[in-house]
C-alpha cells in the first residue's frame, strides 16, 4: 500500500456532518497538493482493526506506507514537516505554528469542545457547571481577541495552525459563540474562505451523503 | 540571555502545588540532562510581558536564546528534537510519540481536565452535565486500559508521550477516579517513581514554599 490514505467513518449522523476531523487532513492534504486516497471504516461496529488504528475508536487516521498515525493534531504536524505549504520554513515562525498548533487543541479547543456539548444538549440553564463552561470559553476567546485582530494567520503566513484554530473556532460559531468576538468570527471567515477548506468541506459531506 | 530558561508563577495557592504545568517541562529537562534555570513571573498582576510569552496568561514557557516557546506539548516537542531521552530515533517510534503526545493532551486530558473540575468544585450530584463528562472521562480509560496493560511506556521506551500522558493521569488519580482501573494506576506509579519525576516535583514544591 503506498500513498496517503486517509480513513474516516463510512457515514454519520446529520449534526456532525462538515464537522468530522478528517476534514482537517483533508484541509492540509488540499493546501499542500499531496495526493491521496480516503477509505472509510464502519460507524457502527468497530472492530479490532479500528482500535489498532485508533485506539479510542475514533477516526480519522492517516496511513502512509508503513506508517499510520491518530490524532488530527500529530497528522498535522507530519504532513506540516513534509510540505511548506504547512509550516513555515524560519525556525522562529516554525516554532509560532507548533505552539499555536497546540495551543488550538489544548488552550482553546479543552474550553470549547465540553461548551459546545452543553449547548448541543440544551443543558444552558442556570446551573453552576454551565456557566463555568460558558465562563472558560469566554476568556479563552477574549485572549484569542486582540490576537486574531492583529494578524492574518497565527504564525506569519498561513500554516496547519490556522487549520486547527479556524476549525476549532468554526464549531463555536456555529452555535453563535463568536458573536462577541468579531476578529475571531473574522478570521474563521477567511480561514473558511481558502478553496482548500471548501473544497475538504464539500468532499466530506458528499462521502457521507454518498452513504446515506 | 543564552540557555534554556523555564519560566513559571512566583506564587499559586496550595491546591495546584505540584500539578502546575511546568512540572511537565522540569520533569523532561531532568530526564533530558538539559541545563536550565527557573524564572519567576507574577501570579497577580498578569502584565504585557507575561502575555507577550503566553497569550492566555498561563505559565509555563520556555526561552531558549532568540526562541520563546508556550504550551507544555509544543516546549516536550522542542525538547524531543533536542534529546534521545525524549524522543526515540526510529521514525516508527517517534510518530508513535508524537502521536501519544497529541492523544495524551487532546483526547484523555480534553476528558479528564472538566471532569477534574467538577470533582474540584463538589459539582458531583445528579446533574446531566456530571453525568456526561464522568461517561466522558471513564470511556477514555476503558481504551487506555488496554493499551497500557500491554506496555511499559507507549512508543517502545520513555518518551515525552509518557511524561504528558501520566501528568494527565497523575491529576485523574488525586481524585481517586483510577480506582477501578489498575492498569492506568500501574502506569502512573511507574511513572512518578522515576528520578526525574521526583526531582521536578520537589524542585515545584520548594519554588512556590519559597515565595509563602
Amino acid at each position: 500500500m503506498t500513498g496517503l490514505v486517509l480513513t474516516t467513518y463510512d457515514w454519520v449522523p446529520q449534526p456532525p456532518r462538515g464537522y468530522v476531523r478528517d476534514l482537517r487532513v483533508r484541509w492540509a492534504l488540499e493546501e499542500a497538493g499531496l495526493p491521496y486516497r480516503v477509505e472509510s471504516t464502519p460507524f457502527r461496529g468497530r472492530g479490532p482493526m479500528h482500535f489498532a488504528h485508533q485506539p479510542f475508536g475514533q477516526v480519522p487516521w492517516l496511513s502512509d506506507g508503513e506508517i499510520s498515525i491518530f490524532e488530527s493534531g500529530a497528522i498535522l504536524l507530519y504532513l506540516g514537516e513534509r510540505s511548506g505549504a504547512l509550516l513555515p520554513p524560519d525556525p522562529r515562525s516554525r516554532n509560532q505554528a507548533k505552539e499555536w498548533l497546540f495551543a488550538a487543541l489544548n488552550s482553546v479547543e479543552m474550553a470549547s469542545l465540553p461548551w459546545s456539548l452543553f449547548v448541543f444538549s440544551g443543558d444552558t440553564g442556570d446551573s453552576p457547571a454551565w456557566k463555568r463552561h460558558d465562563a472558560f470559553l469566554k476568556a479563552r476567546l477574549a485572549h484569542m481577541e486582540p490576537v486574531l485582530a492583529g494578524r492574518e494567520w497565527l504564525a506569519g503566513s498561513f500554516s496547519v495552525a490556522d487549520i486547527l484554530m479556524a476549525d476549532v473556532l468554526r464549531l463555536v460559531d456555529r452555535f453563535d459563540g463568536l458573536k462577541d468576538h468579531s476578529a475571531c468570527r473574522a478570521y474563521v471567515e477567511r480561514a473558511t474562505a481558502r478553496p482548500a477548506f471548501v473544497k475538504a468541506y464539500t468532499d466530506q459531506m458528499a462521502h457521507f451523503a454518498r452513504a446515506d
